[in-house]
């Protein structure tokens, strides 16, 4: 498979270097990246996929199980990125203590609310 | 907006028409489906929006209210779509009762435990 | 275990024939009622032994493991009374027809909204 | 009502300096911990309430609704002890670094993982 490809010259590795110092970036953060980005992929294939059942008129019930699928794709790569999350970004606000940590634990918090609550 | 325009003509429509008789095809059972198409074309967009912000690796909070947003626009779908087959399919199936009517019962029990667990 | 006792004399199944024409009543829709209640039974010694866990100040992850087993518990109970109620209040309504059987329908599909959504 | 008298004297508050190197024991994390007992014993209610519903063969909706009711206040319950469990346990791991920080983090994820699917 090429799907590995980008992870070394694709446009997903390129950006890393090249906005180092962006305030809001949080440059390596994310484990495996590229993993991501495969995993998204085949989830907006899943999305066409949808819409070519729901075109063709498939059986209601079979396109059920493909949400179904699709759902919980999406909920293993939010819980792959909070865990990054607290691995790196809350871990260095909680060295830096103070305020920071304070505000990253809620908005970690916060952000675990809304994935248990979608 | 050209997107309802399919409504009229598009690829969408066609087959309502084309294979009455298919056995699993069950025409006209869903509502409204140039709304699902479209709820399904933003929601494919989403999955393209998260694989960008990955690549130029966005904050992960921001990652995660997004992923949160797609996964509850996918349960909308699915909430719609399970709603229309209960309205269509099994009530056509309990109508013709016995084995036919508890099949579809017990199919449509299954998909919402899926819904409810994923 | 004695547990199942109450199925033939117990509290739980005289009161079925006891108000055979109440307008709200819907006896018999339950398939197995003592099962439920043994059911709910074990849930409440869950919620009280959770009330424990938290007074002696248990580890934190061991009382978060206990509510995902208590929350996956009620989740199934309610899978079970919703399959209850779709093969017979809602096959009888339909059975019934007309605004009846979609004040039904609309009122399952609600109850299952809330079920994914919480 | 005297359900909020043992946060200044009782039990709940003594242990806290009693035992600071027991393993296991978190004394302090949970951040109002007569709070969680209020909430769960109201749940616990719920459980009970739950019971003679079905015990009566309440309409099954109206069961189905406590059910969501008691799911969501499970949920708050577990995302407020997460988050005192990360506020305590996890920063306190985390400022000794190395393994201890992975182990508690790993675990917290697993715990948030078993949340999300619950």
């Amino acid at each position: 498979m090429s799907e590995t490809a980008p992870s070394a010259s694709g446009p997903a590795s390129a950006p890393i270097e090249a906005t180092p110092d962006a305030g809001h970036q949080h440059h390596g953060y994310i484990s495996s990246k590229d993993d991501y980005l495969k995993r998204l992929r085949r989830i907006e294939g899943q999305a066409r996929g949808l819409q070519n059942m729901v075109a063709e008129e498939k059986y209601c019930i079979d396109i059920l199980t493909q949400v179904s699928a699709m759902t919980s794709a999406l909920e293993s790569v939010a819980l792959g990125l909070l865990n990054d999350h607290l691995n790196h970004c809350v871990v260095e606000a909680v060295a830096e203590g103070g305020a920071v940590a304070e505000a990253k634990l809620k908005e970690a918090s916060d952000a675990i609310a809304r994935l248990v609550r979608s």
